[in-house]
């Protein structure tokens, strides 16, 4: 067993545990971070830090790896291959820190990468799995146009960054109404306009800013480059100055179909009392930096039903009150392990 | 006396007359031609030819000069310059018979130009001048847009051509809300728009025709710059082919302001009793060929009231019922002659 | 064994089929109908009649029916319910000629209805099922828009119907961009803009034509709703009148989920050579009038492979060349005998 | 003699000197007020308060009417009429002290009124006039748009204001494009469109501000009509609540056409060295709250020059470094009494 810390903006620990066989290296990968709530859950494991809270069950995903990779290490002897243990830092924080985790290159010789997240939309013993395309991608822009300032009354001696703003706001909606085909996911949202002035004096600069959504890497690059064609016609059109940032952020998840099929099989023919239901999960609109690692390596990131007991309906992640089912983490432990051992065809 | 026939196009007619001493050149014009209109007034000389008619008067600018000229060339031994008397064919058929007349070289050695139309607003008696730009410039242009037809269910495999068509109209009202001085005169109006097809086909191709007036050089420039700039601007947006046909027509009549004066000075100071008022004329939307002279040469076009005796309202030019009081014809040559000869100090 | 004739526009044919002891009714539909299309493939059922051609299928669709419907007829005595054989016209016209069968009151008492389609995109052996929204609804909507029409130099006289027109075309878009949930589908595509006029005049009324997409009844509704609002609001916005003319037409196909999952299990549970795969097929963005029945009774319409053998890349429907594998009639026939024997428990 | 003070909102005052016989009531009007700038100009009478100037010259007014009414009062006795000196308060403050003026009635009684402005683009002995509409009209406008805010991947569960904003920025260019006579000055700008946000989230509300301008009350209307009918029409189109309060400003300033010929007249006729040249001035599109008085009373506004001696090109009005040629004081007095003698005929 070998442990690499550091890895990636130098937060990451990768841990490699060695079978006494040869064979092929896998990846099991669990976050580790938290986010900028006051935690208001009544539980014993309630975050010590005003303001700071794991409200997404990163720490469910700590733990369970924690023990799992502890029974792997024990048994490794028998085992045909190479396990390495991925606790990453900074899912939550764009662009995520598996984007630098890949980028180091101590992930490039993984043949596959398996994941997790806990969420309490099912009770624990539902595990959920979707091939394909799975959560969305996003990119964040940001697109100043300057123009010529100048006094209200006299709109020929300026040129008017409003008026070319408010044409881009309009033609934009067409990337997604005529350019994007009609089955697939897309999204293209305004959320800031910054031309805030005087009433009487013409603007010379405005920023705008936006998000884009998209399911598949395709959809992604077809929004990219429409964008940028419009900004650039704008440009022209009303004879300003555009200035385009375009930052694409998570990719879209892609989990291997085949690998998701082998997951979903294996699953299924557990014996175990404690895995109820194996199902279908529909696609997120919500990202996931698993998605940096599925790009490259054929991946599977699945689902643990966490719903706490005797609960209607639970408060969801990111919330101040999230809360999980602990029995979940067992769940979690097996239900990853079960992969592993019909991965290596392990017993 | 020497006659030019065949000028311009081959239908300008040019006669000059040398006088006994030398001096300056001026040009004395009159437009003649016809319009596709069947005359209904109840005239001696009206129309014998079936769905053609002299609906504008250019048969009375043309008998007036005829009489006016006469009475030059007896008197000619006296006049210390050279007239050049013009008749002139095509006023009514862009891009006018002025243009080809200029175009011949003919015109050239011309220190001066006066011309007069006669309008029925005023009664005879009534002589109106304007200095400066007094009547309209005008443009005709065709934009076709084409983009890539397809299945109405679809966009993703076309590309609408109608919705660039659209983003163009919209973005085309800018060239005079934003880019036009508030106080300048100017038109850009799409008068069509031709995009008909099949509700669910996208379609390929469309047409738009649009018409524009200005009353400057300035202007006409000012739009013809930033209609090209949009379509360029729409070209790139929507991934479109332009093609745009841009035909500055009739330039805006710029009357030259000293020599209005002149005009105006000479006419107010004839003791005639017929001519009972000078008058300063708005500016008109309407066009007129004898801006292609006034654009080069120092320029006088001005206005000859005719409105028919005992009529509370005429019909005005281009009517089917169009008349005019005879007794203008003599006001016209008078006018015209005073202006000649006190431009020459001639008695 | 009853026939009922002229149902529902006065076309279609029901044929009744009562079995020996009572039970639950089912409907099995065909389409019987043509195409404006001159038929070109050198098959011995080649079209007799000089453009027009059975180019989609229904021909084998009646051929199908006709065979199963005279079997059920031998066997009704051992049959525990009734079997409607619905023969329905018009599936290519819209309205569609179910509309007209569902209004005629002939199908009320159904507790399930079955139909089918032959596919080229298949060989003949594969049989081909989808539940939930499947094909896409339709509609067809018109907006005349009149302002007032005036000469192009004084748009303030007239009211401009072509620029009205245009800001409909761009906000329309937004339906789609910002109205729709991005994982919907949905497509508003104006296919037509009549606004062809003379560049001079500005145009009174234009007429523009659009062709509308959904693949559930949310999202129809949604459309619908917002298109008119749309419209509602260009009439304030521009002070035009519009008249919106808006046709629902074949609403989108939903298979009822528990009926499909039984018609999936009853396919692949029969033990038949020829009946080789039973998969899972996509949406499609065409249109179907078997709709209007899975509306308001539970329904399934499946889908039947049937390339002709050979053939790389088969023609497709409403090809000229369009052709067919003719096994595939007897696999359409076992296909849905299989169903209607589960469906009754019957041997 | 008679004083009213406090005067329309408490800070203007009325000095009413009635002559020895009866007659007419005419209004001579000096404005007093300063701005918030900072003196630069080296001269004797520069403000004594930091932060506050008399940039605009209506010291200079006050000057000269002070000195004219102290002479007029001498010599009432031989005037046959009423003679009321309005020092009038906050020219420079919208709405503007003149509103408030004439809402106390104290002017009721008018028979005609005057006023004067000291201009630096000319010297000392030019006097300006202008008839008609001779200064632009103001409006102010703010436009709250409020729509459902919600997350950026979600549009359709939120209503998103910063394109129902763009869609309103771009209708409104239509008014001036298309509503407005092409002869007629007019503009709407947008100054101010404040929609910042996050990214990622869809504004629930934007606000807009603009500036309208016009040259006649005529056009003042069509544009008040013209905006409120687009906010409209964009309430329905994109389903948002709109709030426009919507403020005219100063009138546009008219001068009754016969009194200023009348004034014109006047200052031609005098026999004075010091009055050299009375010029006919262009329009302005800067406003003036002489504008309330002459909407109710003919009123005529002139301008006297006052480009301190030396100069080549002066500092503007408003400038800190702004200055006058103290000669134009006298020529106002001379100008303004000479117009009073010939409005009484008195000498």
């Amino acid at each position: 067993m070998s442990i690499q810390t550091n890895v990636g903006n130098g937060l990451g620990i990768i841990v490699t545990i060695e079978g006494g066989k040869p064979g092929k290296t896998i990846g099991l990968r669990a976050d580790f971070d938290a986010l900028p709530i006051t935690e208001e859950a009544e539980v014993p494991f309630r975050s010590k830090n005003e303001g700071v809270m794991h409200a997404c069950g990163h720490d469910g995903h700590t733990a369970y790896l924690l023990v799992l990779a502890d029974c792997i290490n024990e048994l490794k002897d028998s085992l045909s291959g190479t396990i390495k243990i991925i606790h990453q830092h900074a899912e939550e924080t764009p662009p995520g820190g598996a984007k630098s985790m890949m980028e180091s290159g101590a992930l490039d010789e993984l043949d596959a990468v398996f994941g997790i997240h806990l969420f309490p939309s099912h009770p624990a013993g539902v595990v959920g799995y979707r091939g394909g395309y799975s959560m969305a991608g996003r990119t964040y822009f940001k697109l100043a146009i300057k123009g010529v300032g100048g006094h209200g009354s006299s709109p020929h001696m300026a040129n008017d960054a409003i008026v070319a703003g408010a044409h881009f706001v309009t033609a934009v909606q067409t990337v997604i109404s005529r350019r994007l085909n009609p089955f697939d996911m897309g999204v293209v949202t305004i959320g800031s306009f910054d031309g805030k002035g005087s009433f009487n004096v013409i603007k010379d600069r405005i920023e705008i800013e936006g998000d884009v959504r998209y399911m598949t890497a395709e959809t992604q690059q077809l929004i990219d480059k429409e964008i940028h064609r419009i900004v650039k016609g704008i440009e022209t059109e009303f004879d300003v100055q555009c200035e385009l940032t375009y930052v694409p952020d998570y990719p879209p998840l892609y989990n291997d179909p085949e690998l998701t099929e082998f997951v979903k099989n294996s699953l299924e023919s557990m014996n175990d009392k404690e895995i109820k239901k194996v199902v279908e999960f529909p696609v997120f609109s919500g990202s996931e930096d698993f998605s940096y690692y599925a790009e490259k390596i054929p991946g599977c990131f699945f689902y643990i039903g966490c719903k706490p007991k005797g609960v209607e309906k639970a408060y969801f992640n990111h919330h101040p009150k999230f809360d999980i089912d602990e029995d979940a983490l067992l769940i979690a432990s097996k239900s990853v392990a079960q992969v592993v051992c019909r991965f290596y065809e392990w017993n």
